[in-house]
C-alpha cells in the first residue's frame, strides 16, 4: 500500500515566462522510454514479482523503496511541465482564437487533449507503454537492467537540461540528476554485493560529474547524493545494509534514512485557464458548489 | 510524494492450485484499458494537473487520495496473478523441458518475459499505454470520465469473477468490487454536488448489486462499501465534505477516515522458480551475499 | 453523406452451435490489416482525398461507391462473429463462474471487453489502426494499392474459410469472396484503362477460382460476380464506364446497377447474455422504460 | 447496409489561404481519441453488437442512426483538412524543391504520405486505433460511455476552434458543435429514460453554450440543435420516441426527421497538386483515358 | 548468412551546413511504412519463408539478393541523416544550454534519444514496426506486394527530394531512385514471367521519369538503372534468368552482375558531439583505453 | 554494404513432427523485445551512428561485425520456426477445412497472415518495433545496454529451450546460447577495457553455464564459445584487439577470425503448402514459367 503526502519533493520555482517547446522536451523525462514513468513502473513490478524476499530482504527493500521515491519524481516532472506551460496563452473570446499562439508548437496535445498540462507521453507524443517494463524475476538481470535504465535516464536528463534553461526545468532536472545518481549507485552496490564485481567504479556515465550542472551541484553540496530514504514509515529498513560505505566519486559517507526527506515544497496551485475551460467553473458555479458542500445532508 | 507500506490491502489466500489461464484473464484487470493501471494513472495525472485547487479543494482531495488507494489496488492485482501462477511448472533439468506445461497456455509472456509473474499488459498481452489516460483539465468532464471509467472497471471485474473461481482471484475481485464501488459513488457524489444532478441514483451499473457476489458481500457486511480513506497521514481531509450522507443502495452512513484501512495482509513471499532462474541464486550465492552484506565497510 | 438501411447484405444462417475460436479467426477479416475495416477506410480516405474529380469522374465514382459497399461488409463480418459466439456460455449465478468455458479460449476480449461480440481487432487482438490506410493522391499508385489490398483480403478470406466450417462463417466468406472478387476486377479494369496494361488477366490470385468454394459458387451461379452497384440512390453512375465488357474468367457480361442489391437479410436480433450483463436490463427495467417512453412529454 | 450520397453535410467555404498547421490541429478531430472516427466506430460496433434489439428498439435505432450521421462528419472533417492544406505549396521542377515550404510544418505525413490531404491520424500523427472503441454490450454503460465520449469530442472541438480562425475550419467546427450537441442530448435522454436520472441537466459541458461560438450560433438560429435525423430512408423511426420534448437549454421543441437534412453542400473538387504527383496524370494521359473509356468493348 | 563490407553504397557528400528538419523528413525513408527498413524486412522474411525454392530458384534468388542490397540502402539513408544533422549545435558548458537550438525542431528524438543521429522511426517519430511486413507465401501475391511497395517507396523518395535540396539528401535519394527503379522493374519482370501480363509497361509510377531528377539522372547516365547485382560472392546467380532483355523506358540492355557494384564510398567518420556526450570519452580516457588495448594479456 | 551467402549458420535438423505452439514460443526469440531482430537492429543502428570511429576503431569493428553475425541469427530463428510448423496441416479441398487443426493454436497469424512461416512478431503476435532500439551515441552507455540486452536475450533463450524439446528448436537455441554468450563476453570485455572494471566476472547470468544445456554443450566442446568472427572479407579486423586473452569460465583461449565460420548448413527447401496457396503454382504454371524463363528475349 501507499500513502500520499500533499507535498512535492522540492519547491519548484514559479516561472515568469512559459517555455512550451521546452515543456515538450521535458515530456521525454516523464513518459519516454527512459522517463520517470519507466523507472517507477519497472521497480513497481519488480517489487511485486520479487521472489524469495525473506532471504533477499535488503534487495527487495531497495527496489521497493526506490519505487516509492519514483512516484514523487513522476509528480515532480509533471508539475514542472505544468509550470512551464503556464502563460502560453491568455484568455479571450473563443472567436478571437485565444489558443492560436499554440498552433505552431510541437505538442498539440498540451492544448487539445489537456489544458496546458502534463500527459503520459514522450517528447514526440508517443504514449508511455508497458513494453518499457522489464521484470524477469532473475535478480542479477533485473538489477543490471535497473543500473542500465538509470544511466539511460541520466543521459536523457542531461540532454534535456541542455535544451532549455527555463528555471523550473533546471531546478527539477538538477535535483533528479542527484537523486537518479543515488539510484544508479544503489543498484551498482547491489550488483557488486551479489556478484563481487565493483560496478560502482564505472560511474558516472556519461562521464560528466553531476557537479558540472549548476542546478545539481547545489543538491550535492547539501549531501543529497549520499542519502537514501526508505520512503516508508517503518518498512524497508534493510536498504541500510546495502547503502553504506562511501560515495565512489567524492568519498562522502553514505547514509540511509527512514521516511522521506525533510525538505520538500508545496504543490503549485495552478491557475485557471479559461480559454481551455479548465477547471471551467464560473464564480456562480463555485458559489453554488460551496452551498451544496455545506448542506446538512450529503447530496 | 508517496510513502510505501509493506502490506497488501487485504490478506490474499495462498492457493493450493495454480490457474494460469485464469491469471491471464486477471491481467485485464491490471494492464487493460479498464484495469487498475488505468484508474491509477488517470487520477494520478488529474491530480497533478488539477487547476484552482484552492477553491476546489474537496474535489482535488478526492482525486488525489483515490489515486493513493489505486496504487494498492495495482499491487493487489499483481500479487493475485503471481499467486495464481504459482505451481504451474515444477523444477527439472533444462533438457527435460520443465516449462513445457506452459507451452499451450494463453500468456506466453508469463513464462518467457517474466518468471511466472505479473506484467503491465492486458489479457491479450497488449501493453498498457498512456492513451488510456484522460486529463482534460475541465473538472466536470474529468469527473464524468472517472465515473464512466470506474463503471467500466466494475464491468470487467464482474466478468473476470465469472471466468474463474480460483480463490485468490475471487478474494481480490470481491474486495475490489467493493472498493471500486466506493470510487464510483464518490465520483458520482462529486458530479452531483457540482451539477445538481444526482447521478448516484444511476448505480449500480451493471445492475447487479455487489452483494450478489459472495466474495464482495463479505466486505459489504463489514461496511467497507461505506468508507472512504484519505490514504494520507494528514492531507486530503476534505474528502469528508463530499463523502458524507447515506449510501444510495442500502442507506448506510458514509464515513470518511484519515489514513489507510486498519486491516490489510502480508505481502506474499513468493517461492523460487528455479526453472525460470528466479531469483536465480544458489545456496552458495546466498551465503556469499550474506557475507558481503556483513562486511565492515559497505562494498 | 451516408444513409443506413437496417438490413444485412445477405441473410446469415443462425447457427445451432457456437465456434468461439473460429470467431477469433474471423476477427482477422474484420480488424486485420487485410480485413474489411482496412478496405473500407482505404477507399473512404481515397474518396475524400481524390483530386481532379471532375476530369476523372468514373474513377472517383468507383472508389466512392465501393466504399459504401464495404460498410456493409464490415457489418456482415461483425454480425457473423456475433452469431459464431452465440451459445458459448450459459447463464448461472456469478459465483458459479458461468464464463469459465471461455477461460481457455483465444480471444479473451470477446468475454471481458465485449459481451460475446465483435471488436475492431484482428485474430490476435491487435487493434485495427490507421497505418493500414494508403491514400497517396497519386491515382495509379492508389489503384495498384487497392488491387493488391483486395488480393490480400481474398487470400485471408480463403484461409479463414479453410479454418472453420461453421455455417455462418462459410456463408459470409463465400459471399465476400465473390464481392471482393468484383472489387479486384473493378480496380484491375481501372488500372488497365489508365495504363493500357491489362492486369485483369492476372486474376485469380491465389490461383483458385471462387467456384472451388461451395459457399462462393452459389453466388457466382447467381451472377453476383458480374455485378457492380453504386450503393447510392443517384450518384456514382459513371462506374458503368469502367464496369463493362466481360468477366475475364467466365466471359459473362459485366453489369453496373444503381442502388443496392435486391437481396439482403435481416439484422439478427441477438439474444440477451445475462452472464455478461448484456443488455443488462430486467423485465421490471423494461417495463419502466416502456412507461417512460410513453409518457406524454419527452423526459 | 449503407448508401452514399455525393454531398457533404454542409457547404464548406473554399478558402483564400492555406493553414497547414491549423490542418494538423484539425486532424485531432478526425483521427484522435475523441475525433469523428472514434464516435463513428464506437456507434458502428455498438449497433452491430446490440442485444435484444426487439425489446429496446428506440435505443438501437438511436445508436444505429447516429452512426450513419457520423460517417458524414468524418467526411466533413477530412474535406476541411484538404481545403486547409490547399495552396501550401506551388508547382516547380522537382530540383527546385517545391515542397520545401512544408519542411518545418508539424505534420510531415500530409506532404510525404499523402498529397496534402487528410489521414486517419491525430494531431501528433498517431494513428487512430481500435482500442478507442467501447462496445460492452451493457446498454447503460455503453450509453454513459457515449455521453462521456461526445462531451470529450465537444471539448476538443471547442479547443481546436480556438486554435485557428481559418474559415473552413470554423464553418466545420461550428456545425459539428451543434450536431455533436444533439448527440450529447440524445444519449443523455436515453440514459434518463432508462435510469430515471435526468442527466440532460448536466449539459453543456464545458459550461459554454454553443451560442458563444459565432459559427455554431448560426446553426442554432436555424434550429439545427433541436433536430435529429434517421439518416435512413425507412428505418430507425423509433428515435422519435426518445428525441421528443424540449431542449433543456433553450426550451425549443425537439423534432425527429426521417432521412437526411435538406441542406448540404457539394463535395469540393480538389485541384491537382503536380508537385505531389496527384493525381499525377498529364493532359495526354487524360486524353488516352477518355479514349479507352469510350471504346466499344470494356477493356 | 551475411558478410559486411565497411563501405557505403556510394560516396556521400559531406555537407557544409546542417538541415535538421530535412533530416526529420528523411527519417520517413528509413523507418516509415515505405522506408528502407520496410523493403529490407519484407524481402528478408519472404526469402526466409520462400516455398519450393528448388523449382522457383530464379524468383528466390531475386528476392534473396535484393534483400542484401536493401541492407546497404538502410545504411545509406541512416548515414545521410547523420550527415544532415552534423553541425546543428555546437559545444558549450551544459549550463549554457548548448542544445537549445534544437528545442523548436521537429524530431526531438534526434537530440535526446540519440546523439544527432538516425533512429528506426518515421518522419513523425513513429517507430518502424513488424506490421509493415507482408510475407504471405503465395508467390504472385508477394511479388505484387513488392511491386506496389517499391512504387510507394519511390513516391515517398520523390516527395522528400522535393522537400529539401540538401546535397547529402539529394545524392542519396538520386541514387536510391535509380536502384529502387531497378527493383520495381525486377519485380515487374518476375510478375510478367509468372502471369504473362507485362506489368513492366505500367512504370514509371508516378509518371515522372527518374531522369527528371538531377541527382538520379547522373546514375542513369552511368547505366546504373540497367544493372542488377547478386550482392553475393557465389549465390543467387539465377537472377540473370529474370533480369535480361531491355529496359522498358530507354531500351538499354539489362545486365546482371555477380557481387556488389564496383563503386561505393567511405563510411563517414562522424565527429564527436560533446554536448551530447557522444562518444563521451576524454583524451585521457582515450589514452587509458589505448593502454589497455595494448596490454599483453587481453583484459 | 552487405553480401549474402545462401547458407544457414548451422545445419538445422529437419523434424519428423511439427510443434506449432512451440513455434509460437520461438517467435519471442525472433520478434520479441529481446529477440534477434532487436540485437540485430540495435547494433546496426549503433554502427551507423558510431562517432569517432577512427580513434575507437576496435569498438566500432566489434559492434559492426556482430551486427553482421546477427543477420544470420535472425535467419536461423526464422528457418527454425518454419521447420517447426511444417506438417501442422495437410492438404484437402477447401470445403473440407484443411486448416481446422490450426483453429485452436496460439498464433493464428502463422496460418492466416503467412503460410505457416515466420513473422516479425513476438510470442503474443505483437509486432517488433523501433522503440526496442537504443543508440545513444555515448559509447559506455551503448555497450552497457548491449551487455544487458544480450543477457536478456540469453534468459529468454534459456526459457524457450525449456518450453519445447523439439529437435530443431533445441539445435537452434543451443547454438545461439553459445554465440550469444560470445557476444555477452565481447561487450563485457569492451566495457572492461574502457572503464577498467572487469564485468566479465559477472557472467554467466542467469548463473547456469551453457554446458548445462545439451544442445549448447556440443558447440562449446567444439570451442565455438571462444571464437569471434569478423563476418567480413577484409574489414573489422580490430575485433582481435578486444577479443583476446582467455575465457573467464573455462580459461580457454579466445581467438578472433576473419570471415565467417567454416561450418554452416543448407537453407531448407520448404515444401509447398497447397492448403495455404503457397507458393500457389500448379505443375502447369511451373511449366509455363519455365518456358518464359527460357525465351530468347527477356520478357
Amino acid at each position: 500500500m501507499f500513502k500520499r503526502i500533499d507535498r512535492l519533493a522540492i519547491e519548484l520555482p514559479v516561472p515568469a515566462h512559459p517555455d512550451p517547446n521546452g515543456a515538450s522536451a521535458v515530456q521525454e523525462l516523464l513518459g519516454g522510454k527512459f522517463g520517470e514513468m519507466s523507472t517507477l513502473n519497472n521497480y513497481l513490478f519488480q517489487s511485486f514479482n520479487f521472489r524469495n524476499k525473506s532471504k533477499l530482504r535488503p534487495f527487495y527493500d531497495l527496489v521497493a523503496s526506490i519505487t516509492a521515491e519514483e512516484f514523487g519524481h513522476v509528480e515532480l516532472v509533471a508539475n514542472t511541465i505544468n509550470l512551464m506551460l503556464t502563460g502560453t496563452t491568455s484568455y479571450s473570446d473563443p472567436d478571437a482564437a485565444p489558443l492560436e499562439p499554440a498552433k505552431h508548437l510541437r505538442m498539440s496535445l498540451h492544448f487539445i487533449d489537456g489544458a496546458q498540462s502534463s500527459l503520459p507521453v514522450d517528447s514526440m507524443g508517443r504514449p508511455w507503454n508497458g513494453t518499457y517494463v522489464v521484470s524477469s524475476g532473475n535478480l542479477i538481470f533485473d538489477l543490471l537492467h535497473n543500473y542500465y535504465l538509470e544511466i539511460g535516464a541520466r543521459t536523457h536528463k542531461m540532454r534535456v537540461y541542455e535544451k532549455t534553461d527555463h528555471p523550473t526545468a533546471r531546478a527539477m532536472i538538477g535535483y533528479l540528476l542527484v537523486r537518479g545518481g543515488v539510484h544508479i549507485l544503489a543498484y551498482a552496490k547491489a550488483i557488486s554485493i551479489i556478484t563481487g564485481v565493483d560496478v560502482t567504479k564505472i560511474i558516472p556515465v556519461p562521464r560528466l560529474d553531476n557537479k558540472v550542472f549548476d542546478a545539481a551541484r547545489v543538491w550535492e553540496e547539501r549531501g543529497e547524493h549520499r542519502r537514501l530514504y526508505t520512503f516508508s514509515d517503518n518498512d524497508y529498513q534493510q536498504i541500510a545494509r546495502i547503502w553504506r560505505g562511501t560515495h565512489p566519486l567524492d568519498g562522502g559517507k553514505l547514509e540511509a534514512f527512514s521516511g522521506v526527506p525533510g525538505y520538500g515544497g508545496p504543490v503549485p496551485d495552478l491557475e485557471e485557464v479559461p480559454e481551455c475551460f479548465a477547471p471551467g467553473l464560473s464564480p456562480e458555479d463555485l458559489e453554488e458548489i460551496a452551498r451544496r458542500l455545506s448542506q446538512e445532508a450529503g447530496m
